[in-house]
């Protein structure tokens, strides 16, 4: 716990205060936290100058001594840019400081390595537009489809046949702005933590799937990041011995049943069909296709077998599910809570809650916005989500 | 991250880092934590008020500026004392602040609760008595095979008929120094960051296998709770779909494969005999016995399948694995290796290492002297590890 963790753990903690309770005072930020009145009195100060924070005299001020301050957001701060690769689309919006929405789009991609700098940077320019707004571009979050290093090195994601790839210096360039870069898990959970299901929770597990399966872990405050910040790789829990192969190499991990591929792979084997992917699977769902209902009924129940032992580990308060789970809740939730009932430890059931993500449902596009929010509030100079 | 949590986060770092570095300086203090020098200054005082440090010239003195200061453990400052209580046996320990052994012995234990006071009463005083020391005993420390929340409630040990049982009310007077309580796992994993392979590392998974299966999740420096303490139960790690029965209720689960019970259950299945449990497992072993070795090296493969998990979740520099799975090295380790290589996702397990605890061979006796130890500096005023 050195001075500039420490730092990066007060300004990002002070931040998420001011968003939570508008018009909170320094005295309630130094109650609430815990926190030394040096250390958020020059954070404070420190944001106002960035323009991040505005001082106003408090409403219902302290009859005794000087009139107290209240802080809150600034509402003309400048925008925050997320953007969110995934294998077949990339997502563009435009928020906020607070996390509001302005503008979003999500444009089909290639996957082409060589061109991505021209065609990110075209698309931030097309939603920024779309947005009406003239304020800069305070940073801009990159949430990237596979684990990713301190340096920002994007280590590998099976399905685009990209491995080691140095993602700021890709994206170097891409707007007038500090650009951050992060895994798109762990941006997932920091944008639940700072505009989701989990603003007041210092604890909890994030579970995403898509087009694979992805997570994080939301511990005392911040997301965990183990040995050298790939921690969290909750789709590669082994859910079956000698299981299907995974696209990371190895067999019987949970991205192998829950995965959009896995899902349709495992459709079509038994006769269904679905040609567009997800959209298909949930449209043969509400349809009442037998085979797509009994395939993810089977996820469900592979699904709270994997969230039993993550509610064993961890003992979490809650265990948020995301992306094309959120979307397929009406079809998985029954086999998944019967597991949970028979699987995962009494003691520990009783204080967790599952819940399924409202701001990630599908494609989490507000994962981008969190990267950027967190690395324009964390004042290390770090370009990373960690 | 409130100030009594932060009272003994810094309490607990700092006399770690008196133990690992004998007469270090406070100055010296300062700069590997990062702490702020009121806070080392005012925590030092109290240890040394407290006899737990000494305080001698630095042989090294800075030439410049007054001569400084090394802090060292206090080599007469009294005695602590562990109690490992297991299904069949108790262990006991007399013990030094550095953790050096003065006695130990491990006793019958016919599981009676009405009768547990009087039994780790006298227990305490045969051991302390064969110590040969006079010194007052500072703490006990007592580890409990199962899940201890945090105010001391017992929750529940399948193997003992036990559930809810208040320990600190139980074990009231059992010495004439402060008793402290907390869970197996996580107390022998306090004792390897203490004693043993972990002393400079701040974040390592544990797994423990004795007549169950637990462990501890030790992140950023300490041991990881949860919502309510529960945290680290991954001897209930869901490994095999429909699998076999758990003492815990569930089925499926790592401690239904790798406990004692369940290896001599499989052992007799297929036509072996072991008689006394865990020795015998592992006289067979040694002698060759066919069925033995098969049911080990299967135990193994499935823990290296569990391991992977962890290693995909935690992206830990350390698995360190302790109880009866170090005696059985020799016999799983072939196994789980291969499993952990098909398994565990490259870019973690590049960075992670196995390892078989060697203070923690079968009864993890040092376990309570951990416990005794981290109540006794954590300044606090709790009396459960956490």
């Amino acid at each position: 716990m050195n001075r500039s963790y420490l730092r990066r753990f007060h300004a990002s903690a002070i931040f998420h205060r001011i968003r939570l309770e508008p018009s909170i005072s320094q005295r309630e930020i130094i109650e609430r936290t815990g926190f030394d009145k040096s250390t958020v009195s020059s954070i404070v100060s420190r944001f106002a100058e960035m323009g991040l924070i505005e001082r106003q005299p408090k409403p219902e001020a302290n009859r005794r001594g000087r009139p107290s301050e209240g802080l809150q957001l600034s509402g003309n701060s400048g925008l925050l840019v997320g953007v969110q690769i995934e294998a077949e689309a990339v997502g563009f919006v435009v928020c906020g400081l607070d996390g509001a929405v302005m503008a979003s789009r999500i444009e089909p991609f290639n996957g082409d390595l060589e061109g991505i700098k021209t065609y990110v940077k075209a698309g931030i320019e097309a939603i920024v537009s779309a947005s009406g707004s003239r304020a800069p571009i305070m940073g801009v979050g990159v949430s990237l489809p596979g684990l990713v290093k301190r340096d920002g090195t994007l280590v590998h994601v099976p399905v685009l046949g990209w491995r080691d790839v140095d993602m700021l210096d890709r994206l170097k360039g891409i707007a007038e702005a500090p650009v951050f870069v992060g895994n798109d898990g762990k941006a997932a959970a920091m944008a639940e933590r700072m505009f989701g299901a989990c603003t007041d929770i210092d604890n909890f597990v994030y579970l995403f799937s898509g087009s694979g399966v992805g997570g994080a872990l939301f511990l005392d405050g911040e997301v965990y990041g183990g040995a050298n910040g790939l921690a969290g790789e909750l789709g590669h829990i082994k859910v079956v011995p000698q299981g299907r192969f995974c696209s990371c190499g190895a067999s019987g991990c949970l991205s192998a049943y829950l995965s959009e591929p896995a899902l349709a792979q495992e459709i079509e084997r038994l006769g269904g069909n679905v040609p567009n992917g997800f959209a298909s699977i949930l449209e043969g769902a509400a349809a009442g296709d037998e085979v797509v209902l009994n395939v993810l009924d089977h996820t469900g129940e592979v699904l709270g077998s994997a969230v039993s032992s993550l509610i064993n580990i961890f003992n979490p308060p809650i265990v948020l599910l995301g992306g094309n789970i959120a979307l397929a809740q009406p079809y998985l939730s029954v086999a998944m809570d019967r597991a949970l009932m028979r699987l995962a430890h009494p003691a520990m059931y009783s204080r967790s809650t599952v819940k399924f993500s409202e701001i990630s449902e599908g494609m989490p596009l507000l994962g981008g916005v969190a990267i950027a929010l967190d690395g324009v509030t964390s004042l290390d100079g770090s370009h990373v989500l960690q």
